[in-house]
């Protein structure tokens, strides 16, 4: 077995791992932050690993081992040959406890090239894959951050977590805390997610509490909950999230044989995935694991655009502190409107900053997108046979876009990140779809011939 | 990087790929052959690949390129790469060119242990894992059939495929058909499928017709089709499906470094399940890839057991061809009843003569399951944080029976293959968890807090 020839990791690659504040650089402690907003400055922070210096032949030794963890192992072996993310737990959370790990086998998600349809449709002769993180344990990119918060949380003896959802997030919460035995409680807007989603979170034993306001209001009502209460956030607020959901960049980079694409396609909500894809980068670049990063294009929808629509104020500026200034200034809230894609209808992401910072480094991109537009691009994406949430539309509307506005030029590389199954969305298609069945009078074969003109 | 310095196979490891029957032998082309039942005798016919001898240094070549597959490679790769189907081509379709292969990235599935409650819930000291078969393309297993049979129809040059389907057969084949630009209709019984079930194959352009019967009808209409008007069937009748259920096998194989558990619990429906994997084990038995076999623990519920309640009448004979004879007499189709798991609504299985000679061979075992249990044992499973669907419920609960029965021995391996995701199955979980949905009445932080008691 090849497995076996990988020499052993010997001792740990990080110094330590702190929590250090975006804004003013305070370091405090991982399993001992219970606010997530700094003392000085109120910023966000960020998950900082001090790594040794890493030589040549300490990367290659790495990429060796997550190339051999690909091959799950059965019984008694470690849970970083059996999840996506934990495959890369060197570089997401060094030192926590292989015991602490709190995994529900997340991560081990297809990357599919673009099917015809899709590619005819965005046009621009370039090459699209779909990395498809709806195919895991709860349906959604929110599994690859929820392993390694909860495991955080298991570590820092955590007895309650809570979230504001869209849905994905309520989902993922609750499954992980039911693993991990911890007790959770999810606040939902009413009326604003999809039965499946409303379900989730309640079949794995979450306290489930719907609020009559936007997600925005969720968001506030944790975030006070958290300041003042003492609960442990599950949102990415908490910046262990943003570590797991980091192996995004991880997975394609290794599935690119340590290259990464010239786009990442992203939609934008709260702002996760924008903040993880740009610090994983950034790290890649930094251990010389790659030579080269990608652009980020951050996508938001008509109804929920506070990101894309501010970044128009300074997207001819130089990349820079003063280019994210004049985005801070020009960023308001939106009230939001209706769309379906109900996991990113949120008017003021908390993680905005970090998003800011990520499309800045990466000389990365905001797009708009209309309502039809999306909603077309995951009937785009059915024709060729892949079940996509209208989130994932959202970013394959942007990348077509960026297309005809010159952003993205032929023959450049573009992974979309599809962040939900479509099974979660079911309404989205049933008012295609439904009336479309046919029904048969009776149950004769030659009923069902003569229906199908045989 | 490791695989790099994989020799690469030269030569194909067949003969010759055909089908045979199951009854009498007789063998015909598997792109030429439209029936799909024996001339002479009317049985159904397996794939057979007339492999060439592989002495131990070609098996160890072969696992060594299983498993540098599993690390995905993106743009100009093989498929190979990024399905855990065509991981094992060689073993599955080995002369299929590449450029027909139809992949939409199925079987990248996760392996995770069963978690504390199921543990605790099926006792007996037994070592349990579940592949989630549902976590993928279409959201069950039927994908791993699905993507060689679209592959080989492809091939064949077939234009129009067609299916019966309880749900999940339905999805996989207008997703397959729909990536294959191959054109497709399914028929399904009338108000016995979830809406998700019936949203998906119109969501991927099928013709949807709904009869007004059971699955059994739908069945037997399509067989009707098969047999006199030219239709290609998408259902496990044809037996490419069953060569790509196999790499539920040759993936557990793997993961456990060529070895295979002491049982496979699998639910039965309409016999897909229990026939691929009886065959994949035997080949890997015949092929040297590992030293001994699994035994099948093939269980039904009460409402749906033509199979596991006629194996009663011969349980205590001896292996062998009266053993199965036996069966066949006992053998009756039975009236279907109402239960959760729809998808294994099936009263008079077509692959069953299949399935009697895998449980014989095997040594195998059948149970029936109570639905109070096969509906318990997935809401267990979500208090671990695993969301499957009830088909599972009915492998679990029948493991739960063995070990009751002694059948399954204390510190035995046990793979239960988890059949799709429940997310296709809301309302199993809705009725239950929609009435502790509590509504905050405004959205002020402290009327949360006082309601969580913080």
């Amino acid at each position: 077995m090849l497995g076996d020839q990988v020499p052993r990791m010997s001792g740990s690659v990080a110094r330590k791992t702190v929590l250090r504040c975006i804004g003013c650089g305070n370091t405090v402690d991982l399993l001992r932050e219970r606010k997530f907003r700094c003392e000085n400055c109120k910023s966000l922070f960020d998950v900082w690993h001090d790594f040794y210096p890493m030589d040549a032949s300490r990367v290659a030794t790495l990429k060796s081992h997550f190339n051999t963890r690909t091959t799950p192992r059965l019984w008694n072996a470690e849970p970083q040959t059996r999840s996506g993310v934990w495959r890369f737990k060197e570089l997401i959370m060094p030192d926590l406890a292989d015991e602490d790990i709190v995994s529900l086998g997340e991560g081990i998600v297809p990357i599919v090239p673009a099917g015809e349809h899709l590619r005819d449709w965005i046009g621009g002769d370039i090459d699209i894959s779909l990395i498809l993180e709806g195919s895991g344990p709860t349906g959604s990119f929110k599994d690859f951050g929820g392993t390694v918060m909860m495991s955080v949380a298991k570590a820092a003896g955590v007895g309650f977590v809570g979230c504001a959802s869209t849905g994905d997030t309520s989902a993922m919460a609750a499954a992980y805390a039911a693993a991990a035995g911890i007790t959770c409680f999810v606040l939902l807007p009413e009326g604003k997610v999809t039965p499946v989603q409303l379900m989730q979170p309640g079949a794995h034993g979450a306290r489930v509490i719907t609020v009559p306001g936007t997600f925005d209001d969720c968001m506030r009502i944790v975030q006070e909950l958290v300041a003042h209460h003492g609960v442990y956030p599950a949102n990415s607020l908490n910046p262990a999230r943003i570590e797991g959901h980091q192996a995004t960049v991880f997975l394609i980079a290794q599935a690119m044989r340590w290259k990464l694409p010239d786009w990442f396609a992203v939609p934008v909500g709260n702002g996760s995935n924008c903040s993880s894809i740009g610090k994983g980068m950034r790290l890649l670049e930094q251990l010389k694991f790659v030579d080269a990063t990608s652009r980020i294009l951050g996508c938001q929808a008509e109804a929920a655009n506070p990101l894309a629509r501010s970044w128009v104020a300074v997207k001819d500026r130089c990349p820079g502190p003063s280019r994210i200034q004049g985005w801070q200034e020009a960023f308001q809230p939106v009230k939001v409107g209706e769309t379906t894609a109900t996991a990113a209808r949120i008017g003021d992401p908390v993680s905005r900053h970090k998003v800011m910072r990520e499309i800045d480094a990466s000389n990365g991109v905001m797009q708009t997108v209309a309502e039809d537009q999306l909603n077309e691009a995951v009937f785009v994406c059915a024709k060729d046979g892949l079940l996509v949430c209208p989130q994932t539309g959202i970013a394959l509307a942007g990348v077509r876009h960026a297309v005809e506005r010159g952003y993205i030029q032929r023959g450049e590389k573009v992974v979309v990140v599809s962040t939900a199954t479509g099974l979660k969305f079911g309404d989205v298609f049933e008012s295609r779809s439904m009336e479309r069945i046919e029904r048969a009078a009776d149950t004769s074969p030659s009923t069902i011939a003569r229906m199908l003109k045989l």
